[in-house]
């Protein structure tokens, strides 16, 4: 048997899959973040190696390994994520006899990882919609087509912190008399232990609430929508619009009108109780009716591993 | 002669004013920040007393004050000023004799000394609309009614800081594929000397761009309206319906449909050239035939000398 690593490295944890030739997967562990960007690269190669660590228990010799993490793009994310592979490979911590060719080395985001896990190869759609938001396509060529994922400020459409924002700004539009009346104002307040809906100012700019625990009430937003609110109804319609805009664009650019594809969706926002799922599934397949949208198969660390797993097979 | 000071302590800096009961002013002078909520209280000390140190030359008795400070609405907010104050008449800086009345100390909000200096009395309206936005109103009875100020994140909606963020937004859209042609993204890249529009990603996160650096590209948006662009039009209507919706609430709050009023428009949006504030002050005609729109008669700190000279008359 041959054995390659498959690495899903993001911003809350990492997760290693070691997998072998018949696509077994033979350990996985977890370990904390490796989100380059915010916690640096020396952190991260921790992260990466702890996470080895903990799911290769026998020594073994690895001829292949794909790095999917979150924020890497650009040529020079790659750089320094080869550098970090070499670090891998002189580091006495291991039971790994390392094989390596250069081509062997696969160093992409975690778009292409979800996809590929979630399909179970790598061709189709990943709609991924948690704190932030991306849609990422490859099609039967290898063209791949990206939108969205430009982050909380810029962009990041239907995800949890943007309906979450939406939700906090209609319920004090709600009380200013500028917007017709909303739970909205008594769930925040309840759930925050607020006096006054005022307070919000107090809990999210004094407190210093970043974009994480901002996205944590994107729950109170869909469960008022689930109960008939109004206005948190409007804000799922219009997520679920930005997702559906974004996913078009996406089959538009790379796949043609009559092709059969697979949509994964994937991210905390689909298993909301608003049915937000199926607004999105029904536009959809109304708009493209040989596409299916389902829930992943496998995790990004799987696809990750079935990456490596094709650069032995070439 | 009798004197009185009038503070208005923004973000970006201090003016302070020495104003006769005449209604004369005296000694003018600006200081460094005074928000003591991002500063901190000894710092917002020191550029006050530093604005008043340069604006009384001459020995010279003050009976009232009034401190109109960024960010102070809370009952703990004017507690914490109220010992600013009590620093102020302990300190040997200033040459003042003090012969302050609890009654003659003023401390208020920056909506309120930006509404009396602009209308030059104390009923009206101020729709202040620069990096944020707030709509404040006082009537003639003395109720107020404010509507926004809940921040960059909350809300700030028409403000400088939202309609940047709308047009980078725009921007990636319309690279995506998910927007229509806009002109913005050139005009982004040449302003920011960007190679590619993704480029973003890099200034705005990993730069660290804050708020202020941020609304300060709304006039790339404004331009672009100004000059025809279809996208950027959009974004300034919509801030303009923004700004319209939030004072037609503060008029049908606090004012009659027949009783005239002022509407005083402050901040760096409306001087735009997109015609923002045509398309304002239109909308608000039209729907409340007595009311006025106008630019400021006078400064906010003006404002803050008119109202803690009303303590000396009452």
């Amino acid at each position: 048997m041959r054995y390659v690593l498959g690495i899903d490295g993001g911003g809350s944890k990492t997760v290693c899959i070691l997998m072998n030739d018949a696509r077994q997967v033979i350990g996985r562990s977890e370990a904390g973040s490796s989100n380059y960007q915010s916690i640096g690269i020396a952190a991260t190669l921790k992260s990466i190696q702890s996470a080895i660590c903990s799911a290769v228990t026998s020594t073994v010799k690895i001829e292949a390994i794909c790095l999917g993490l979150a924020g890497v793009g650009r040529a020079a994310d790659i750089e320094n994520v080869k550098v970090l592979v070499q670090e891998l490979q002189n580091s006495q911590l291991l039971p790994i006899i390392w094989d390596l060719q250069p081509s062997n080395i696969v160093i992409c985001n975690d778009a292409l990882i979800a996809l590929v896990g979630g399909v179970g190869h790598d061709v189709g759609i990943v709609a991924a919609v948690g704190t932030g938001s991306i849609i990422f396509g490859r099609n039967h060529q290898g063209k791949t087509k990206r939108v969205g994922g430009w982050g909380y400020i810029l962009g990041d459409e239907g995800s949890a912190y943007k309906i979450a924002i939406a939700g906090l700004q209609a319920a004090l539009k709600s009380y200013d008399g500028r917007e017709i009346s909303t739970s909205l104002v008594e769930n925040f307040k309840q759930h925050l232990s607020l006096a006054s809906i005022e307070d919000l100012i107090e809990v999210i700019y004094r407190q210093g609430w970043k974009v994480k625990e901002i996205a944590a009430l994107a729950p109170i937003v869909d469960l008022a929508a689930a109960s008939g609110d109004e206005v948190a109804n409007k804000i799922i319609d219009n997520a679920a619009e930005e997702l559906i805009k974004a996913t078009s664009t996406v089959i538009n650019a790379i796949f043609s009108q009559n092709s059969g594809l697979e949509v994964i969706t994937t991210g905390s926002v689909w298993r909301g109780s608003s049915k937000i799922h199926e607004r999105f599934t029904a536009s959809i397949i109304n708009e493209f009716p040989h596409a299916k949208v389902i829930f992943p198969r496998f995790e990004p660390a799987y696809g990750a591993g079935l990456l490596a797993l094709q650069r032995l097979t070439r």
